[in-house]
């Protein structure tokens, strides 16, 4: 079985590459850290797989929150509002971080988004 | 004190946004797991300050390594190399992910670089 961790960003917020490296770090980490807990042996195979990591894109909010609220029932997953230093309004949610988790498991959910 | 996690990506590879989305959070995670190590009352003081991450460039390898060789000698620094599935050669070099750790430390070394 694979393996992976899939990052879900927004694009019609139309964020720059800083700003979307940073907010998909912060997807990373708070995703990784909530599988942890919930399913260590999903995380121990992905880093024993090489962490592959998968960028994905939606165009709204709605499509975002839609997702996020599905996979979260199988997948821990982390949504990201952004703390509103720069570029977008406070509060925003920027994009959701899944797993890393089973690839075919994940791909039920991802599988229509194209690559960012 | 303030904290922070800063992640410096190189701007002559020319990676799209999913890409160094992708890298950069590979950095985020890796330099957090060696700061966990070596200094988790970083890790604790920049999670109860709001996980600030700062995403900066350089535009050569050159730029990159001797950052990071002089930066990890005093905070945990993650050097990222590319899986090599998509778009630039593999084991390319592509950026650094630092610490967290104080932000008047950090940037000693980083003062001189402009926001990706």
């Amino acid at each position: 079985m694979e393996f992976k961790q899939v990052i879900v960003i927004r694009t019609d917020l139309k964020m720059q590459k800083g700003k979307t490296a940073a907010q998909a770090s912060h997807a990373s980490v708070e995703a990784l850290e909530k599988t942890k807990i919930k399913f260590p042996e999903w995380v121990e195979e992905w880093k024993q797989t090489g962490t592959q990591k998968v960028v994905l894109k939606v165009s709204s909010e709605k499509e975002l929150l839609e997702l996020f609220e599905s996979i979260k029932k199988e997948i821990p997953t982390a949504l990201i509002r952004d703390a509103g230093r720069t570029q977008i309004a406070s509060g925003s949610k920027t994009c959701i971080g899944i797993g890393p988790g089973p690839e075919n498991l994940i791909n039920k959910y991802t599988k229509n988004l194209k690559l960012l």
